[in-house]
C-alpha cells in the first residue's frame, strides 16, 4: 500500500500521456529516420526507453549500435556524419559534443536529445568505450522494471530534492541506474529506505551474484552486466549518508516536503553582513570568468583549484574553516571562510634533518649568520633543523592579490581565465544577486534532512 | 697529540692537587668511620671514585652495601640509620632525602655527601633497586678509564658547555656514565666526536657484546654490565642531534668557545618589547608559586602542565607557535608564543559518525532546532555530524584566567600550587629579572651550535 502522501507526489510526477506520447513519437521518428541511412543499428537507451523519466524530462538518447570490427577512426567519422544526417534530415538545429567519442546534441521537437555512435559488443566486458555498455543496462533494467516504474519515480525524485541525485563530480551522487538498480534489489521505494537506514560504510549489493573484485568505495552495487564495475564508485561517504539521514527522516516524519522542499533561504546583503559579525569569521572570495567550457570539464578544476588555493593559505598562516566554489554563467566564485585575515610576520621553515649531513650543512651555512629577517633558530626539533624568518604576506588580501595565486594547481582553463583577470572580495562584498543563494547556502550548511525540516521552522 | 686549545681547556678542568687531596681525605674518612659501625660494606663511587671529576666539583657518593638476604624494610630502617650515624659522628649537618629507597645527604668539609644505602648483589642482572646497579658501573668504568681520564673530562666539560649534559628531565641529556662508555668505546675524545658526526637515528653501541633486546631510542649504548638496559634511555632526540651538531661544529672550527661560551645575552624589558613587535607573534605565561619539592619531581609536572595546557590552547582556537616552562626557586612559569590572541566566536563541534545511529539521533535531537547560538549545520563531513556552535572565549586572557585552566593535566604538586592563586601576564609584563634568561632562550631560540658562534657574533 503507498501513502497517500506518496500517491499525491506520483500524481504530480508521474509523466502525462501527452508527454509520454509526444516522447515515443519523436523516438520513433528518430529509429525511422536512423534506420533509413547508414549501417548501424539504432537503439532507444535511457530513462525514456524504461519509462522511468519523471515529469517534465526533455532528455532522450538515440544510440548508433556498430559493428566491433570497424577501427575506431572510422567509427568515430561515420558515427559523427550519421549523426549529423540524422539531425540535418530531421532539421533539428545541432552542435558536436565531445565525451570519450564525439557526438551530436540535438533540439528535436522541444527535447534534447543526444545522438552517440557505440560498439555492438558481445557483452558488456567486452566494452571498447564507456558509452558501450548503456544499450547492455537498458536491456536489464527494461526486462524487469515494469513492476517498479513507481517506486524508480518516487525515489528519483527524492533524490533529486535531496540534493544527492547526479553521479558529476559537483554532485557525487546517485545516478539514475543506480537508483532503479536499488529499487529492483530492495523491491521498492519503502523497502530500500528500510534497508537504508541500517547502511554501514562498505555496504555491498550484488544482484548478479558475480563480483570478482574487492571495491573500496563506501557503497558498492556491483554493476550485473559486468561484474567488475561499482555502479555507486561516484557516491561519496558524504552523499551516502546524506541519503541515509533523509531515508531515517522521512521513515520518522513522512511528509511531501521530502519531494517538494521550500526553497533554501537567501540571505539578503544586510543579512549576511549580520550573520559573519555573529560568527566572528571572515569571508574572502575570488572570482573570474567562467571558462567558455561544460560543466563536467570546469567542475573538476574548480574543486582542484579551490584546494589549492586552501592549501596556499594554510601555508600562508590563514586558517580555512570552510571553502566551496560554484560555477555560474558568466562568473565563477572560489569561497572561503577563514578563522584569521592578519597573521604574524613570523612563520617556521622547517629543514631538513640532521643526519642528512649535506643538506644540514647547506641549511646552516644559509641561516646561520646574523640576520634580521631571522626571528629564531636555527633550532633542532624532532631532529630536523627549524629556523623562524619573515613571511611574504601577513594580510590575506594581499596574498589573493599576488601572482602567487597563478602558481598553484589551477587546472587548465581556470589558469587561463585567471591569467586574464580575477577579482578579490571581501565581507559582504562577496555578496551579489547572482551568487546570494550559493553563498547564503555555505554559511547556513545544513545537510539534506536539516534543511528539509529547518527550511518549514524558519518559515512558521 | 692534545690539541693546544684542548690542553689549555684541560690546564683549566683537571682537579687540583689540592682538590684531590682534600676529597680522597674526606673519603677516606668516610670509609674509616663506616668500617667501624654496622654490617655494611662502605664503598666510595660516583666520578670522585673512578678519578672523572671536574674541578670544582663537591659531590661524593658513599654506597653502603647489605647483603641481600635482609629484607627490605630492615634495609630501609637499618640504613637510614647507619648513615644517620656516620654523619653524626662526623657532625656533619644532613638530612634526609627519597629516591627508591630513603637516603641520607650531608654537608662535610665543604662537600655534598650521599650516602646511600643499597644491596651488596651478585651481578647487576640481580640488581633489587637502581642504586645496586651503581658500583658494578663504578668497577667497570675503575678498571678501563685510566688512560682515558683526560678525555672524559674534555667531554663532560663540552657536553656541559653545550647544555646536553645530565640524564634529568628537564636535560634529557648525557650522563656521567654514558660519556665514560662513549670515551671507552671510540677511544678518546678526539675518536668519539669524529665518529658522531656520522651518527644515524638508532645508533647502537654494545660494548660488552651482549645485548638481549631491542631498543627503541634514537641512541642505544647497551650497559656492559646489564644486558638489558640502555645506558643512553633518557638522551633525546634532539639532544643526540645537538651533540652531533657540537661534533660537526667542533670538527670545522676548534675553538674553546666550545668548552667555555660566552653568556647568552638576555633582553631587557625594552628589548623584549622590540623583539615581541618585529615578530608579530603574542607571548603570554602562566606564574604560580613553586611547590617546594625538588626538581625530579616538579619539572615532570611542569612538562606535562605545558602539554595539557598547550592542547587546551589548541581546542580553543589559539595556536601555540613554541612554548617551554621553567622552575625557579620562588615562582615556576610556563610560557607560550601564540600566533593570535582572539579567535572567532564560532566553534566547529564534531559529532558522531551517522552510522553509529543511536548517537546520531541524540545528537539531531540536540541540534536540529532554531537556536541562535548554532551558526551553521549539522552537515555531514566524512561521514559525521559537524555543528558550529559558539565557543567560551574568543580572547586568550579570559581562557587562562577562567577555571578551565585547573581542569587539565597538571600533576599533583602544580595544580596543588595553582589552586591557590596562578597570575596571567601578556606581552612584555612577561619580564622580570628573574625571567628574563629563560624568555630570551625562548625567543632566541638557537641549537648550541648556533649559540656558540652566534654569541660571537653578536658580541664583535
Amino acid at each position: 500500500m503507498r501513502s497517500s502522501i506518496e500517491e499525491s507526489v506520483l500524481s504530480r510526477i508521474r509523466p502525462t500521456p501527452e508527454e509520454k506520447e509526444h516522447i515515443s513519437g519523436v523516438a520513433d521518428q528518430l529509429i525511422a529516420v536512423a534506420s533509413g541511412i547508414g549501417r548501424a543499428e539504432p537503439l532507444i537507451v535511457g530513462s525514456v526507453a524504461r519509462g522511468t523519466f519523471i515529469r517534465g524530462d526533455r532528455d532522450l538518447d538515440l544510440f548508433l549500435l556498430f559493428e566491433p570490427d570497424l577501427p575506431r577512426e572510422e567509427l568515430e567519422r561515420e558515427g559523427l556524419a550519421l549523426a549529423r544526417t540524422i539531425a540535418e534530415s530531421l532539421r533539428a538545429p545541432y552542435h558536436e559534443k565531445y565525451a570519450e567519442h564525439p557526438y551530436v546534441n540535438a533540439n528535436l521537437d522541444g527535447l534534447d536529445v543526444d545522438l552517440v555512435p557505440c560498439y555492438r559488443v558481445e557483452s558488456a566486458e567486452a566494452i571498447r568505450s564507456a558509452v558501450d555498455r548503456t544499450p547492455f543496462h537498458t536491456r536489464y533494467i527494461e526486462e524487469r522494471i515494469e513492476p517498479y516504474v513507481d517506486d524508480v519515480l518516487l525515489l528519483k525524485q527524492f533524490a533529486k530534492a535531496g540534493g544527492v541525485y547526479g553521479s558529476d563530480q559537483m554532485t557525487e551522487g546517485f545516478s539514475g541506474y543506480l537508483c532503479e538498480l536499488l529499487i529492483l534489489h530492495y523491491g521498492g521505494f519503502t523497502e530500500l529506505l528500510a534497508a537504508a537506514v541500517e547502511w554501514k560504510p562498505r555496504t555491498l549489493i550484488d544482484p548478479g551474484e558475480h563480483r570478482i573484485k574487492d571495491f573500496g568505495e563506501p557503497l558498492v552495487v556491483v554493476d550485473p552486466v559486468d561484474p567488475g564495475r561499482n555502479v555507486s564508485a561516484s557516491v561519496s561517504l558524504d552523499r551516502m549518508y546524506e541519503f541515509v539521514e533523509l531515508a531515517r527522516g522521512y521513515h520518522e516524519n513522512p511528509s511531501d516536503l521530502f519531494f517538494f522542499p521550500r526553497p533554501d533561504e537567501v540571505f539578503s546583503h544586510a543579512e549576511l553582513e549580520a550573520v559573519i559579525q555573529a560568527k566572528g569569521t571572515s569571508l574572502i572570495a575570488i572570482t573570474f570568468s567562467t571558462p567558455p567550457f561544460i560543466p563536467e570539464v570546469i567542475v573538476p578544476q574548480l574543486r582542484r583549484s579551490l584546494d589549492s588555493v586552501c592549501a596556499l593559505l594554510e601555508r600562508n598562516g590563514f586558517f580555512v574553516n570552510y571553502a566551496d566554489c560554484e560555477m555560474n554563467e558568466d562568473r565563477s566564485m572560489l569561497l572561503f571562510e577563514l578563522m584569521n585575515t592578519e597573521t604574524p610576520r613570523v612563520r617556521r621553515h622547517i629543514g631538513p634533518p640532521l643526519w642528512n649531513q649535506s643538506n644540514a650543512d647547506r641549511f646552516i651555512a644559509k641561516y646561520c649568520g646574523y640576520d634580521p629577517g631571522i626571528f629564531a633558530g636555527p633550532f633542532i626539533e624532532d631532529g630536523r633543523y627549524i629556523v623562524e624568518i619573515s613571511r611574504k604576506f601577513t594580510n590575506v588580501e594581499d596574498l589573493l592579490r599576488s601572482a602567487d595565486v597563478l602558481d598553484v594547481g589551477l587546472g587548465k582553463h581556470v589558469r587561463q581565465s585567471m591569467s586574464g583577470h580575477w577579482e578579490v572580495h571581501s565581507g559582504v562584498a562577496c555578496w551579489s544577486p547572482a551568487f546570494a543563494p550559493f553563498i547564503s547556502r555555505f554559511l547556513v550548511r545544513k545537510s539534506p534532512l536539516m534543511r528539509i525540516l529547518g527550511n518549514g521552522k524558519s518559515r512558521e
